[in-house]
């Protein structure tokens, strides 16, 4: 189970090995929304996402238990995450990834040292199922992404910790939401500390998981694949992660392709800085003329950078702003 | 006079305020050049460059002495630290910069509160004859982009100081030159405190400042201008400046538009960061085949990020890697 002592001991366990990544204001969106708005640079972090803190936790608390090999699947940042924390803890990390793997990610797994296994299908789910049928086959530990109370202590319960930390006086807290590791960890931190801080939750129009599992009343773990350039985002929830959402939050927002590419652009043009799709939702709903107007500070997470260089030209070309 | 009691003053005053960036490995010109190759990330300075320090110590230093107001001229790094510096300490900076001046970066100094003053001219010798002159008429003291012991103590000193306490058996540290105020306080520190460190200095073939000088004899303190995406490498070299560098330095390289622009793109492709031309100088070097393979652990200093989103989208499309 998540709690407080967790997400402390994931921070105390991190910290060191993992960047205390800094905030910065963002003086247009200040400006549009009438209060101060941070953005929270999980994009800066080691391996360019915040899935280094879950992975290398992870891997912590499997060496622990006299683990020295695990398995996982991701084609992207906790896959990147868990090839790192791997060669920082001398440990073996597989990891099993689609076939649609971007090739820079997949050559930057295999310099860390990761065992990189490629699937025959190119879809994300497909490709878990057959991963944890050769972890087990293997016998080695499958390490989920997202949905395992240490990946969310340490994925989100860090960060937020961070964050209160930075902007004590937080009143507003705006978090993409995929599989829900990152979502989950910090609305558990924010509402156990500040019950009156407000959660927004930002997710794909085309892949609405934590929405669609609202209204069934049940995590809906699987979703049909979108076009995307916010891989991050698709895909359905945890079974953990939504059982900890589902009474922690105050609004959810649906950000339309069209909009996340435009906020990458809005992103570079202004901040200097590359997101990835799955980041720049938040930056998106901020954007929108509708978004309603926080009440003090406010916190964006940027959760990640790791972006094809293709894509960024694809993005730039289609937003001159 | 720079020293280093006068950069351990800097590092202490601006300590807090300015971030203490990371040093990253990067896995691939480790293994092309056979050593731990680390960039030092100032592109995640605060205001997206080296410039904030020095900004910040002589605005520092001016309130010590009373000044409320200062002046100073740049339409880029340098001018987007002094507004951010004189905002943090509520002093007044007046702003000259060229008619060129990017509409981007020209809001972000309106908008941190600088007071802000287009010239006449495009070009940055002409705009800064023209703001030495009316900074004059104003009674403001003029504050310089580089060649001023405070800027280089706070500038290069500062950084080489982060760069020896993260990298402590640091055998190569390649830097960008422009002015010489990043270079000349790193070469300093580094050759008092160790002095068989080798010292590369990167310059645009274009406008050789540097090496001009050092075949002159004298500091060469005016370029022609020339197009290109590395502004910040432009023009002459300082007094004070040259005065230092030049005998605290093991070789110099000088890089073609092309090969700055290609490493833009590279590091955009394998780091996920937008660096500057600027920047990109050092790692358009060491891409160089016959770049002279380093002993030991070398260090580049990847000094800003602040580059237009249109010049990305540009490198980008030229450069399919």
């Amino acid at each position: 189970m998540i709690s407080i002592q967790l997400i402390h001991e994931a921070a105390a366990r991190i910290s060191g090995a993992i960047r205390k990544t800094p905030v910065e204001e963002c003086p247009i969106l200040s400006d549009l929304l009438g209060v101060p708005v941070w953005l929270k640079l999980e994009n800066e972090q080691i391996t360019g996402s915040f899935k280094a803190r879950g992975a290398l936790f992870s891997l912590l608390k499997a060496k622990d238990s006299g683990i020295q090999r695990v398995a996982t699947c991701s084609a992207g940042n906790h896959g990147k995450g868990m090839a790192w924390a791997a060669r920082q803890l001398g440990m073996q990390a597989t990891i099993f990834v689609p076939s649609s793997v971007d090739p820079t990610k997949l050559d930057g797994m295999i310099r860390m040292g990761a065992d990189v296994h490629t699937s025959r299908f190119p879809g994300y789910d497909e490709t878990e199922h057959w991963a944890k049928h050769e972890s087990s086959r293997l016998g080695l530990p499958f390490i989920s992404a997202f949905d395992d109370d240490w990946v969310m202590a340490a994925n989100g319960g860090t960060v937020a910790k961070e964050v209160l930390e930075q902007i004590p006086d937080l009143e507003t807290l705006v978090l993409p939401v995929g599989g829900g590791g990152l979502s989950g960890g910090a609305s558990y931190l924010v509402k156990e500390l500040k019950p009156d801080c407000r959660i927004i939750l930002c997710q794909h129009q085309g892949s609405p998981a934590f929405q669609k599992s609202m209204e069934a009343g049940e995590a809906i773990l699987e979703m049909p694949a979108i076009e995307t350039v916010a891989g991050g985002l698709e895909g359905g929830i945890g079974r953990l992660t939504f059982e900890v959402l589902k009474t922690r939050y105050d609004a959810i927002e649906l950000l339309n392709e069209e909009e996340i590419q435009r906020a990458m652009a809005w992103t570079i043009k202004n901040h200097q800085m590359i997101i990835e799709g799955s980041a720049a939702v938040v930056v998106a709903a901020c954007l929108r003329s509708e978004f309603r107007k926080p009440k003090g500070p406010t916190v964006l997470v940027l959760s990640g950078r790791n972006v094809a260089a293709s894509t960024i030209a694809h993005v730039l070309h289609g937003n001159r702003l």
